[in-house]
């Protein structure tokens, strides 16, 4: 296993260099591009990494799967989903134009930043710390990493630079989709995106996922089978912006991507992947994460829709 | 497996009487709503039926599937994405604005009119005529049913009233996706709506599809093994019109259904679904088509998204 | 004169009981619905009412014509329409639509709320509180009532509920188009829609626009004609929400409407019309007030299309 | 009057290799480029005119001014408008999106493709030809030109390359706002189109609309009074495509460009204008010829919304 995640760092390698890391703050401005990490964690839970697999990044949209489960676990499937939908759109990820034409006007999906943000109304508390709080303390259980943190710097660009996050927000709100505080809402979604891993721990997420929800360290159900089943399902036809769909085509892994590089990656029943790498396509994900993907898939034939299994 | 086919029928005929037959042509708005048939094709090629198997039904959108699968085939992977995109789209099926607003004029995927109508354009030949025998005889291979042929009142209506397809196709060869003589392309896809299958005949299309291309009852070859993963990933994330993505939550197959009410359904490495029931949801989805797929799906955890295999 | 208004009056007074008052907002949707008021300012200054010309009600988007002029005086044609378009839409009055979709995100004209937004925060200050009170200034000479002044009430119920309106700014903000504080935009402009006025007020701001900008009272030159000629143009092509074609034709009057139930009408070198009456056709427009405009143009052939002149 | 009209003329000359003329059919892309002419005609029936005013050019969008007087004529306002909007559109002139997004699925105004499409259909008779000789024939009279004739080169072209108003053309009929055959209803537009004018017939036209519709020549009844209020407000908020703003705002005279560099001008009750240059800017209007008229306007002090009358 280690042979192969050390081979497909190396195949991934060849496009070091293509591609731009995201430039709308400056956290992400600054990051050094020719960052790359491969890591798979198996059923027993070992976890096997090549590259820079100690390098921390933003989880940023890799977040979303996190809201998700936080909200699913809290508030269930019935409220979630009354707040957002399940089908993909060919808009980008942060489209507010369906929020107008749509005659119900949830969100389409929970992976688009509008829809994120519904879910992350659904999780609820006194305040957006203690909103936040109440989120990290479950991802730490899902990443495996009690020390898992936020990253300031880059909470506090967003805010600052979040207005078409805000209008989504307000928007959503005028239309009744949420009734929360969006200022609030808005603090708990950036400190949800501005969480800090590596791609090791991104892997033992994927795991989890793979896994039917079990923490293949612990044994403990971390999440509930089903809501597994959806967030799997959800992260297949939405999880890449718009490319999805040519990945579910290329790679066929359920996966969500992040403009801080992560790409975390489900293969139910055999593994979780966590790849990094800050260069990033013009649809917002990693160039070689996206092909250390690829590499994986067709080498041990992991693609869902694939006969051999 | 005859058991588990007989109970999905018995528990997806609890729906009959819901929803309502497709009306905009006489030939289907005439069909007796109260059809249901459940049938499955394994490794072996067996297939397994319950209800009103020998019923026949057009195909309609499901034929959108042989039309990519004989587009692939004869002018390839490349070629044929060149006139079409591969991401699923939160709009109508018959929709026609995204070939306005997009940059890149091609339709988003092979499942929505437009796209079906533009990779009907990749199958070429000297007149409507033989395009549609070229298709008609690879059809016949993957339905296993060397007698397959169309309903010519169908094809007829939905001539006379195709003036939506033929809107889109016209559009299409504006911006230059095509340059084929639309009407004949209309005839071609009009035809390929047309044929007449029952659902034993969908599932073994599916169980070729679920074995890599081959069939399972003469170890042929007929689908490049490369177009099937393919074929599946679209299926998956834009087959069933705009509940695609709920139907992946509930169901987890790749699927494809069309307005006669029959629905297509492929479960990598292990068989090939057909189910077939004419009153449809809001959507144009068969109804109890529908739900005899979540039950197998359940039953036999079929869902790709699913961690037992 | 009197006469004519007198009878404008009468004949409008047929549609009392028809169309609704604005409900978004406790003060208008409190508002007394049988209230009629028709008003015309001539050439000498002198005003001709009939019925409840005293009645004040808030300004609402007949504002969008004071935000316009202020912002004109202050920082020029060529300042504001680097924020704003000169293009009627075929869109609802607070659509987000195109903010996102056309390829140059400045709104398309000023008369949309997007597009008042964007001419909002050309209108200068230290605070929100100074920006309005230079605008009110202006308002009461141009509307020649040195009393104007806001609802409170109104006004708060505004901010309040402005989470459209909200969105729409911090869209404009993330596109670049503006660059000032939102929510004191918000303040200025929902101040400037809760600004009292009654129908004498409205035509005597109808006449210094029908005399090029000039007082017909004192004989100053209270905006620049340049100015005066764009502001009559774009109310003739937006001033109706989107019937603004429909009363083009009916009518043929530069007009602006405001849910408040008002209707300012600006004859070129004629006169000023003010109207009044708070029921709503489903555009947002005064039933009554379009019908009393439509009588005066009839009878005095005030249409600007007309060729009896 | 010919001084102010040789005067506009030169200073429109300014504006001489600026602009592209039309390059989507042969016919109009092989165009000389470097003619220039201005006409006005007067209350008397007088033609003034300058530079190459005896050059002929194809009507192109002039000529949905001619359908829709035609139409008007024939059916009358209230089955014409059944099938056709009367506001203006923020959308190109050939955009096929709001005939799918609009709740009404009639096109939004007779000066946009779709909508001069729509109004096509409402010229009745028993084919083609015919339908487009009454047209013809009502056109020889309103341009005052017994000959007046259309250029077969430029029809046919139309025809050929004419996908997208075809596209237009069903989608219409798929949403029932028309029932005619498309085919003949595009020959008798492309016809319509195809008309060869010069400036001075297009000025004779603009008189007419000037004077309530009577012919300033021969005292005759061309086009019924409310009719011609009805197309000049429809030109003023339509003419222009979507440039149909800012001309209000700079010349502020209802008016109607084409493709072919031709612009009708109407200045009610006052006389008719026809300009010719075929580089187009990138709205599709001539160049030169929004020069001469808004130079005409700010001589003559033509503006509608001018005070000055």
């Amino acid at each position: 296993m280690l042979e192969i995640v050390t081979n497909a760092h190396e195949y991934a390698a060849r496009w070091l260099g293509v591609g731009k890391v995201a430039s709308y703050i400056p956290s992400l401005a600054n990051v050094e591009p020719n960052q790359l990490a491969v890591a798979i964690t198996d059923k027993e839970g070992i976890t096997y990494s090549a590259g820079d697999d100690d390098n921390l990044f933003t989880m940023q949209s890799v977040a979303k799967v996190l809201l998700l489960a936080t909200a699913l676990r809290e508030v269930g499937f019935e409220t979630v989903f009354r707040h957002v939908g399940m089908e993909s759109t060919g808009d980008p990820f942060n489209s507010i134009i369906r929020l107008e034409t749509m005659e119900i006007h949830k969100p389409q999906n929970p992976m688009i930043n509008a829809g994120a943000i519904a879910v992350t109304s659904c999780i609820r508390g006194k305040s957006a710390q203690k909103r936040f709080e109440f989120l990290l303390e479950y991802a730490r259980e899902l990443l495996g990493n009690p020390q898992l943190t936020l990253d300031e710097d880059t909470f506090i660009s967003e805010m600052k630079s979040g207005d078409r996050n805000r209008a989504l927000g307000y928007m959503l709100r005028s239309t009744g989709v949420i009734c929360s505080n969006v200022e609030q809402d808005l603090e708990v979604y950036f400190k949800a995106c501005s969480i800090l891993a590596n791609c090791k721990e991104i892997s033992f997420l994927g795991a989890v996922l793979a896994y039917g929800g079990v923490s293949p360290r612990t044994g403990k159900q971390l999440i509930d089978p089903t809501h597994v089943k959806y967030i799997c399902a959800i992260m297949s036809t939405c999880g890449l912006y718009d490319a999805s769909g040519e990945f579910a085509l290329r790679v066929g892994i359920p996966a969500k991507s992040g403009v801080g590089g992560g790409i975390l990656g489900v293969v139910p029943g055999k593994m979780g992947i966590g790849v990094f790498s800050p260069a990033l396509d013009v649809h917002g994900n990693s160039v070689c994460g996206i092909n250390a993907m690829e590499y994986l898939s067709n080498k041990l034939s992991l693609s869902v829709f694939s006969s051999v299994n």
